[in-house]
Parts: structure tokens; C-alpha cells; sequence
């Protein structure tokens, strides 16, 4: 039977840890004990959630006696180093971190796309990254009803998808430029204030970045089609919230778009905003703060045969990150699987 | 023979206007006379250039009286109304609107590109889109080296791709929001600071906007392929000045991303800047003044047969508009044809 309320740790205090917390709040999911855990760098720091305040914990083995669920929102080192002893310890993980992603015995999981995969875990769940989540919400019921055969993606993402360390830089360069002040560079390589960027992450010998690789790579397992043909273009732009996707991408059978608005709109969780004639679509401040995954400028791709492009945009930190995770444990609960 | 000093009329006193100035002087264009013309609104306006003040004039037909050759950096209806009347006086008119860019008569130049394109003309030589400027510049050695077959591109636009007015709103939006005040929008229909807008232009019938005919209509007359499979998605972004384009493309034949280097480096106007190993990339704010076109990023795309990537950036204002007119004039000039 269903625990009527689990014991939840969070590891990780930072821009995706913090909104774990908030979403849980949110959707009310049926807590018992919770524990704030973090590297030596910020366990100590104290938080309010729910009208209680917290200390958060070190993370380290011992931590996780007596949790039934616990959120990794660290490092990838701290998910490595840490999920097994939790698991070891009889809790469940929902792992942001990509380090187990790719692990075949380790479920790559967007509740409404491959929930069903949450069946096969062994202990540790992975949650996608942020960029791939959005493009998989769009591309499943298309996929379903027409099939798919390419995807062309390029991406806008926001700096909180670094951190928020990132998110005070874009804030205080933006300051320096409109002061008339050099900006100054600490934690990208070169200015985002009023720049774009077009490397997230690592570069790999293929000439990709790890973002890109991942929006591949975790495309290809959570859509259970290792063919896909799938490219991307990942650039980091400076905008705060919100990552936004151009897709070009081909069906295998004709679709028209209105077919393609059709099955997305009945989608769960993704909300249609395409209205040429009143010049409605999503942005990404519009969307902030919200769950859902919002697809607009969804239109014929006349380049290609059975061509379609849309425009998708969401909350990354939100369904990008917490949200989903949150998901997952809801669907846990739901499933008696705690 | 060739006039050693050529008379030269601007009409339009915005921010291609003003950059047309700044080229000119720049590149000691062999200027004779030198009239600064605008509508109604900004006549009267005084601007000093190369150390001389000059009145703004009103642009009626009498006002190219004597002019050899005249710069259209206005409104499409200025071209539409006034480009005849500068040609049926004597004027070879080079045109930033897009009035007549499509006209079968009329040449759509990028002298790299298309440069013999400027002897079949008329009186009115159009210079193409600021987007398109820059696709078909790192397209045409690609194309000559391996054959074009389809072009997906993606694009990142600046603010001063919309004129002097975006540029003040994206600065005193971002300091909206930096200071916690709701963004004040006018010039766009949303707030475009920490945003981004994927509607450039007024939307058509078939759900893709003027910008991105834009650029599809004008790199198939450019490089001369009205059939080439060509998609767009055009995406305003807070950036000051420079645009970005991914770009996938796929050629007849195979082409390695060495060999599209060494073509695209070989050919005037275009720079690689491409090390994924010291991270080397182009930016908007780094090529900004700048007169050239910045390729990186690329790589293959293994998604489809004879596949590349790549990540193009230009200063919008300089070969996107600007430079382009007046790199049009200094062929004129050089072929003796004013």
C-alpha cells in the first residue's frame, strides 16, 4: 500500500534544489519528514519551507537513513558518489544530474512521455535535461501520430540553466553595459549581457557540445528510437528563465499543422499559444513560473517532404527541472511504488 | 570614364542611414557632393560628417537634381515613391528596402556573391535583407564547392535590425527590470529585454513571417537557385547589434567541415572563427563594427547524408546593411558604371 506520506531529502541548494522545494509546496505532495541536504559548501545555511525552517544538512551516506525519496539536485560528482548510498539505504532517487542518464538500466523519465519506463527502475531515476524535456513533450504526440523520421533543433536557453550564479551575472553585466562599463566575465567565458553564446558545455571531438549531445542522445532513449536522426544547435542567450527551441523536424506520414496542433494540444502538459492572426506565441517571460511546455508557429516546412516547424518554450527550471522531477514522484506515489 | 568624384545623396537619417555615413567615410568613398535627405519627420536635422555639417533636406523628386548616385536607407513607401524619381534624373539608385528586391528587373546584390549581377541594371540595384546578407555569404562557397541542396536556418536578431527606437526600448526595458519596474513595451508588442520574440515582421497567409520570406525568397534569387528547399525561423533577441543564424544545410556532394572551412575562409568577406579546442566562437558583440561575415561552429550533421552545421554572425547594421551598399557603390564605381 501507498505510504500516505513519504520521507523526502533534497540534495542540492541551489536554483533547481530551491525550486524542488517550491513545487513540492505547490502541488502538495504528501510529505513527511524532509531533509535539506548539500556539499560542505553550503550545508549550515538555513531555509524556510512551509512555514518551518530548515538547516541543511551535509549529504553524505548516513544522510539518507530513513528516506523513502530523495532528489538530487547537486553536482554530477555528488549524484555519483551519493545516490548509491541512498539507494544502498532503501531510498528512492530522482536524479537532475546527468549522470546516470545514459545508463541502460536507469530510467530516463518525462512522466508523460515514457512514464511507463518508471516500472523497470532499480533504484535510481533519471530526470532529463532541461532542453530536452521541452522537445520531447513536442515531439511524442507527434510522433505518435505520424511517426518521425528527422528533428532539427536549435535552442535559446536562459542562464538559470547554469545557476544562479549566472543569473547575477547576466544581471550585473547587463548593469555594467548600460552604465557604459566593460562587463565583467566570471562565470562564462565571454560577455551574455546583450551577446549570445553558442557553446553550452563541454566540446566533444565531433565538434558538439555536451548540451547538444545530451538533447540527442537523451532524445533518442526517451523516445525508445536509438535511429533517431536528430541534430542540434544549443546557444546560451541573455534571458533568465525559459529556454526556447526553433524545430524543424520530418514525419514519415503527411501531417498537416492543423493535425500537429490538434494532437499537441491534447497533449497533457503541453499548451498551444499560435495565433498568427493576433501575433500569439510563447516567450519565455510569458511562460516563467508556469509548468507546462508551450508550443507556437506551428506551420508546414516546405523545404522537405512531410515537413513541419514549431517553436517551443518553458518554464527550464520548472518543467525543465523541478517540475518534471516532482512528476516523477508523484507518479511514484500514484503507483504505490514507495 | 569613370567620375573621380561621385555625388551622393542618403536618404533616410536612422541607424543604416547614419552607419551609410560612417562606411563612406571609413572606406574614402570618392564623394563629390554629399546631400542627406529624410521625410518630412526628420528634415532639418543637422549632422556633422567628415568635419562638414550638413542640413537634412526634405526627399522629393526635385532633390536628386544632379546626383550621381543615391543610398535608400527608409521606409519600402520612400523607396517605392522616390527611387524612380532619383533614377528618371540621372541617379543609379542602391536601395535598403525591401520595395524592390524581388522584381525581376531589379539586381538583389551581395558583390562576393552575385557581384555580376549589378550589369543588368536599371537604374535601381536593391541591397538584400540583413539576415540574408550573411546566409547566402557563407552559402556561395559551399555551394560552388559541393552544390546546395536544403537550408534550414534558425536566427538570432538584434534590436537594431528594427531601428534606432527598438534599440532605446531593449536599454530602458532591461533597466525596467533590473530595477524591478514592469518593462514598458512600444516599439514591440512584448517586452523584448530577458526575452526573446519569435514573430520579425508581419505574419503571412502560409504562417511564416516577412522576415523569414525574407530570407528565403532573397538567397534563392541571389544565388540564383528559385528552387532551392530553403526553411526559416526568424527569432528577435536582446542583443543590441549583430545577428546570428544556425544553419543545417546538406550539399549534393559530400563536404567535409575541413573542406567547408577552407572554402568558406578562402572566400572575401568571410571569417572563420572555429576552435571548439580554445573555445573560439563568433559573437555579436564581439564582430559588432566590424565589416565582415563570422563562421564557427562547424561541424557535421550526421542526421541526414552530406550534412553540416554551422554558426554565422554579422554586424547587422555593417554587411547586413550598411557595408553591403556601399561595397555595391564601390563596384560601380570600379566598373565604371556611375
Amino acid at each position: 500500500m501507498a505510504k500516505t506520506e513519504v520521507n523526502v531529502a533534497v540534495v542540492g541548494t541551489g536554483a533547481v534544489g530551491q525550486e524542488i522545494l517550491r513545487v513540492l509546496d505547490e502541488r502538495r505532495f504528501p510529505l513527511g519528514e524532509l531533509r535539506l541536504l548539500a556539499t560542505a559548501r553550503s550545508a549550515g545555511q538555513r531555509y524556510v519551507f512551509g512555514g518551518r525552517e530548515y538547516e541543511v544538512g551535509l549529504a553524505e551516506a548516513e544522510s539518507f537513513d530513513g528516506v523513502d525519496l530523495c532528489f538530487f539536485a547537486a553536482s554530477n560528482d555528488a549524484s555519483r558518489d551519493l545516490a548509491p548510498e541512498a539507494v544502498a539505504r532503501g531510498a528512492t532517487v530522482i536524479d537532475k544530474s546527468s549522470y546516470f542518464r545514459l545508463r541502460p538500466d536507469v530510467p530516463l523519465v518525462v512522466p508523460e512521455v515514457n512514464g511507463e519506463a518508471l516500472r523497470e527502475h532499480r533504484g535510481i531515476i533519471a530526470s532529463p535535461n532541461c532542453s530536452t524535456i521541452q522537445l520531447v513533450m513536442a515531439l511524442k504526440p507527434i510522433a505518435d501520430a505520424a511517426g518521425l523520421r528527422r528533428v532539427v533543433v536549435s535552442t535559446y536557453q536562459s542562464v538559470s540553466g547554469t545557476g544562479r550564479e549566472a543569473m547575477e551575472e547576466l544581471r550585473s553585466q547587463s548593469l555594467d553595459v548600460l552604465s557604459g562599463a566593460p562587463p565583467r566575465v566570471k562565470v562564462y567565458t565571454q560577455p551574455i549581457a546583450f551577446n549570445l553564446l553558442p557553446q553550452i558545455d563541454a566540446f566533444g571531438a565531433d565538434g558538439y557540445t555536451g548540451e547538444e549531445r545530451k538533447l540527442m542522445d537523451e532524445t533518442r532513449k526517451i523516445l525508445r528510437r536509438p535511429d533517431l536522426a536528430i541534430t542540434a544547435t544549443a546557444v546560451r542567450v541573455p534571458v533568465f528563465i525559459g529556454h526556447a527551441e526553433a524545430v524543424n523536424l520530418q514525419t514519415d506520414r503527411p501531417m498537416s499543422p492543423e493535425e500537429a496542433r490538434e494532437v499537441m494540444a491534447a497533449f497533457p502538459g503541453v499548451i498551444l499559444w499560435d495565433d498568427p492572426q493576433t501575433g500569439q506565441w510563447p516567450t519565455p517571460l510569458a511562460v516563467a513560473g508556469t509548468d507546462d511546455v508551450y508550443v507556437g508557429r506551428v506551420r508546414r516546412d516546405l523545404s522537405v517532404e512531410n515537413g513541419l516547424a514549431l517553436f517551443v518554450v518553458a518554464d527550464n527550471l520548472r518543467k525543465g527541472a523541478a517540475t518534471n522531477a516532482v512528476q516523477i514522484a508523484e507518479r511514484l506515489v500514484a503507483w504505490e511504488m514507495l
